[in-house]
């Protein structure tokens, strides 16, 4: 058995063994819905270069490099990639679609190509030197990078268990080293299985294609004619030094205009200059052979990087099969491979089935978990059966396309039609409130980093340079004092306070028991009143008198109601009105709602239960809490609502004629929110930053009760504030159900980061 | 009937009639145990009385002056006398008490009297005034004012029911004169069922005592030997303009110094100056004839104030007896009855139960509460039989105790006694949480106005001069953030942040489900950890392994544990060491508590159980909610826990032998708690400081892991963190089970209101 296998197992160390860190970088070009490239500039809302950590350009103005931060898990890196994925493809021009292929479209002349406009002229330069170098076409070829860092804490265990005597970054570098050339050595076994880049446009080459017509090999980008060194640029993976000193030497005799030309399939990574690497030891690897996969909507799938994961793992599992100077041997075969016909069985099988041998063993022996063993046992096949591997199932629906612009052009428009669909919800993040994905959106938009505290709590880090910030639920903030929301909390508390500050709060009683409630009912006789439970959120237990309530029986019925929800009750003048809710972030009113009960209209064809069904069809609407909108159910409150209108659900309403299937407007059990910022008076909003002042409150939702919302609220009978909410809901506001969209999540954001240069336009 | 009773009852107003605000001023002489006048100054902790609103001085310095801040119930006001009046009992001198009378005890000679130390001149000069003109012994005589205030909504109603023409501030003034005439008139049935004055020492009258030896009469404070005027100072009530300018005159001419000394027992309120009632209008009207009822701790029975409440409405619900001149009828008879012998049946009984009669009238009309019948009938009674009033049964005591002085005495020592037997405890606010209520204990010491925004939520207002500040449960305020709660209220998140910040904490790892805990089980074998679920503070679920869990079936029971509690577990790494609570406010370490599990230490001669219940009658203990501490419980785990030592309920320890009844230090499960606020290491109290600054937390509650509390926290291995908490219990530093009791309730007010004067020792 391997040395450190043994160890490992031994040690109980198996678990461990398959933690690690992960990172993925992947490139794509920006094209139109032809297939060809997009040659206007990197789109602005995708925030400023300089410091986006999240969403980049590689070598071209046209070519998106996405990255994600490190995790500590496969999947959550993948997470991570949809999500910046579809927050690009949502924010694209309308023509703009992501590429899904390594190999370029069809390319204009060199001219037309852009660079990428950076700000920092050695960026500039260096992009310059590579056109002089490779020409532009080259560097248009795509693929992603797959970083892993083996666990601090494995290192550290092994280093104990191997040699303590030795230095830990020495041994830690060693440890890397072998993974690299072992790597490199069987690198070819990944081309095989997970290549696709069979063809090109003629275009890409500058003297003519190479390849025949009608001839598919399994990658072209990890071939002699994708993105590769001259083959004279020899660098040594013998240990630390070597490498250190040949890279050196390249760059000091011009033959590599800096390090980062260095196009090894495995790059160590821990510092800027390969030097600082024999202090620092080297952190974690960099592998850049895997080809975009047209399948996978973000370019790879999960089982393709577990299996990467578990391929990188088998790299450290077995002792070196050979010196390092078979390095190139390694280098060789991928060549060899990668011109292999995608049809027929690799000349270097054998070696494959036997490294998927030793791999099965490494996975008996660690317990892998199933879904392992199921993408192993998959792959073993394809090492078997050529017509499974991705290159093969791309060739066919190439073909099946017609060609490789249509292919990729389809592929683009379907993927960017799926991110549209349901623009509000990131799907890898749809265990996080709809709010919380929302400000996860605009935090990418804009390069400010996020980290997930605790995502069942919907807990955020987020952090800009140096200043950091913590979010719950989307808009619990820092910036709210603890007393504020507390005071929001309690409808007793709040009026007190809104009332001392001489704002228009209706009056109202408090009960415990029905026998007191009634001994004051004298005092409500024929006066509008509301009531209401003390504490609840959902408008459940609440009754309302608007032309006020003569006998004591109805009242002590809707006390009895409220009582059921709360131990106090409260009895509330009634405003006449409509109530509006106003969002007040940071001293500003951001958004006015209108929430109208669940409706239809009619078109003089349909009955109620189709116009119900109709409605629900939107993608808006949902559960109320994977989707911004609520489904109209035709419960037992709408039916009961429906027959006092002598209707039901077969009655067929008049065309225009909007038919009401509830009494509350909550947006929760169905009904519509209206955008009304611009068209709500001035003198309203102010009220509601001014009720949020009071309350000490930068984030409040406050319901206003106005007559008329055109009218300004000039006289004390004209308008009375319902609640003052903390903590409020802010897709109502983003994806209403009529008016335009207020994205009110990156006010947050604003409010969070003042210092975050805002100047762009949000989907 | 009346007038207004008919509009009363005719509108249904019956419920605002008897609604009102009220507040009383009580004074009384601080004395010795001996009944002897305490000559000190008036104690510092008391406050500055340049702003204090609860503790004032009246006439000297030995005179208190309690006053009650507003309310709307009779009920609260008397709350309210209760609280400041034990505040004021439990920081006394020790030899100090209150006089429970309102004729002083023997006083010494005028020199020896101190006039109050104020700083206002006009103050001082306008007391010096009143030594010249009444001598100081006069100045002694201590009482209760009563103020009411009629409902404004009932003025409002009847203003606009019966002359809405009427300008509403006359109609007002108008309405509160007739008050004061009608009140003035009979205010002799108050004397006679509530005086208590029926004797002084002869050292009080210059000039040798007019009242016999053995004589008493019903009240001398309301006689012509009282705190009255010359007889000639005779004001008008005729009307507002009369009233002003006949009183003004008094003063142009010096018969009185200022307006202040004008002692009618119905004063007009509203303004300072009685000219400006004249625009202002009548506020509130302050009744003061009551004298102080020794038989009531705070000096009035809530059965005298309700009286009162009803006897002022007669007032007003009555039609005017007689012209504005027999305002003087009812002082001549005032200053009879006052002088009638207590055990005699008055002069004026006819009158008396007429005014009773119209009084039930009055009480059907409105359908007053029970409660209020039962104290009616009693008056009426008394007003039939004199022996049953409270002046003879004042006689009664002091014959019973053998003079006035010890009578008094006696009182005053058992009064205080009483309020120093549960000291953390304000008996009319028992509602509240203990914690709310030390905080109003220091509000009221330090004058912050104190104002309850909701009872049942403990959420207060409390106001110095303009500036105002919220708090809920006694340390929730303004001064934390939003997030620092929530951020605490989360272990995984807490914990995040404190790692990232390199404190030391624990590492742990997260389960949803026992099996992915079980796969993990290799990675905790033998290392000491604790498993709790991940958000509980009451201790439920935790199981400890200090020496490392060896067996997978001890881990999976404790797994299954935590589970029942939350439905994500922690598996956490065990600190060796005492756990230690630190609060921290305002970025300073205030206190420091050791924790131990609930235990009893032997006599040699006890068994358990007696040892038990003798630890369990410390007043400091009872159900942990409303006592600082907890009765210790002799369950099921006790049980189990002494069964594992060997021991039963029926063991006798040997002297001195500590038997631990519980493996856990929580205080809710009878624990001591040992303040070590000096003894502790000051570098772990920089840490606790450290973790509030880092968490952005104002009010912290840091529990640290310490192997020894003496040396300092210089290595990475002696220390940790494990949990930080958000409004963090106060009254275990208050009422320690030994060690130093730290106040940390006053550092929260002096972190709210950093302008306050904090110069004062806390009990």
């Amino acid at each position: 058995m391997h040395r450190i296998a043994k160890i490992i197992q031994q040690n109980q160390l198996a678990n461990l063994f398959q933690q690690g860190s992960f990172g993925i970088e992947k490139e794509s070009l920006r094209v139109h819905s032809n297939g060809e490239l997009a040659l206007s500039s990197h789109p602005e809302v995708f925030g400023d270069r300089n410091f986006q950590p999240y969403i980049q350009t590689d070598f071209g103005e046209s070519q998106l490099e996405l990255i994600t931060p490190p995790t500590n898990k496969v999947s959550d890196t993948l997470r991570w990639l949809s999500a910046i994925h579809q927050v690009v493809q949502r924010n694209l021009a309308e023509d703009e679609y992501i590429f899904p292929l390594s190999m370029p479209p069809k390319l204009p002349d060199d001219s037309q190509i852009k660079v990428a406009q950076l700000d920092n002229s050695d960026d500039v330069a260096y992009r310059e030197h590579l056109v002089q170098r490779y020409g532009k076409k080259k560097q248009m070829v795509s693929g992603i990078h797959y970083n892993f860092q083996i666990s601090p804490n494995l290192v550290a265990k092994l280093h104990k268990l191997i040699s303590p005597e030795q230095d830990l970054v020495e041994f830690q570098n060693n440890l890397y080293l072998k993974m690299v050339r072992n790597f490199l050595r069987y690198q070819w076994i990944l081309v095989y299985l997970f290549s696709a880049s069979p063809m090109v446009d003629a275009s890409y080459f500058h003297q003519g294609s190479p390849i025949k017509v009608g001839q598919y090999v399994r990658s072209l980008r990890s071939s002699a004619y994708g993105y590769v060194n001259d083959p004279e640029v020899q660098v040594s993976f013998a240990d630390l030094n070597s490498y250190v000193e040949s890279l050196e030497h390249w760059v000091q005799i011009g033959k590599l205009t800096a390090e980062k030309e260095f196009y090894s399939n495995a790059r160590l990574r821990g510092a800027n200059r390969a030097r600082d690497l024999l202090t620092t030891g080297i952190k974690y690897v960099e592998f850049r052979l895997f080809d975009l996969n047209p399948f996978a909507e973000f370019g790879m799938t999960a089982e393709t990087a577990n299996f990467i994961h578990y391929f990188i793992l088998l790299m450290v599992w077995i002792d070196e099969q050979c010196s390092a100077e078979c390095v190139n041997l390694g280098k060789e075969r991928l060549f060899e491979v990668a011109l292999e016909d995608p049809f027929t069985i690799s000349k270097y099988q054998d070696e494959g089935l036997k490294i998927l041998d030793l791999m099965a063993e490494m996975l008996q022996a660690i317990n892998a978990p199933s879904e392992i063993w199921e993408i192993f046992s998959h792959q073993q096949e394809a090492m078997v059966n050529p017509q499974l591997t991705l290159c093969a199932r791309t060739v066919s629906a190439i073909e099946k396309a017609g060609s490789y612009e249509n292919f990729g052009a389809q592929l683009a428009k379907t993927y960017k039609a799926n991110a549209l669909e349901r623009p509000y919800c990131l799907d890898s993040f749809a265990n996080l409130e709809l709010s919380t994905q929302a400000l996860l959106t605009d935090a990418i938009l804009q390069g400010v980093k996020v980290e997930f505290l605790d995502e069942n709590d919907n807990f955020l880090k987020l952090s800009f340079q140096e200043h950091v910030e913590y979010v719950k639920n989307g808009n619990m903030t820092s910036l709210d004092s603890y007393i504020a929301p507390l005071i929001m909390e309690n409808k007793v508390v709040t009026k007190k306070i809104l009332a001392q500050a001489v704002f228009n709060v209706p009056q109202s009683l408090e009960f415990q028991d029905l026998i007191t409630a009634q001994q004051h009912f004298a005092q409500f006789l024929q006066r509008p009143i509301v009531i209401k439970p003390k504490s609840t959120n959902y408008g459940l237990g609440i009754s309302i008198f608007p032309q006020g309530v003569a006998k004591i029986e109805d009242f002590s019925t809707a006390i009895k109601l409220a009582l059921q929800e709360d131990a106090t009750v409260m009895v509330e003048d009634y405003l006449a009105g409509t109530e509006y809710r106003f969002l007040v972030l940071n001293d500003q009113c951001e958004a006015v709602l209108l929430r109208v009960p669940a409706n239809v209209v009619g078109d003089g064809v349909s009955t109620i239960a189709q116009l119900v069904t109709h409605k629900n069809n939107s993608p808006l609407r949902g559960d109320g809490k994977h989707s911004p909108l609520k489904k109209i159910e035709l419960g037992e409150l709408e039916l009961l609502h429906l027959k006092n209108q002598n209707l039901t659900p077969n009655s067929i309403p008049s065309a225009g004629t909007v038919v009401q299937l509830r009494a509350n407007s909550n947006i929760s059990t169905g009904g519509d929110s209206i955008d009304m910022t611009d068209q709500m008076h001035q003198s309203y909003k102010e009220i509601a930053v001014g009720v949020a002042q009071v309350l000490g409150a930068k984030v409040c939702g406050v319901d206003l009760i106005i007559p008329d919302f055109r009218q300004p609220a000039n006289s004390k009978q004209a308008w009375g504030i319902i609640e003052a909410n903390f903590n409020p809901m802010m897709m109502m506001h983003i994806y209403p159900a009529q008016g335009k969209s207020r994205r009110v999540t990156a006010k947050v954001l604003a409010m969070l980061f003042p210092e975050l240069p805002y100047k762009f336009h949000w989907v």
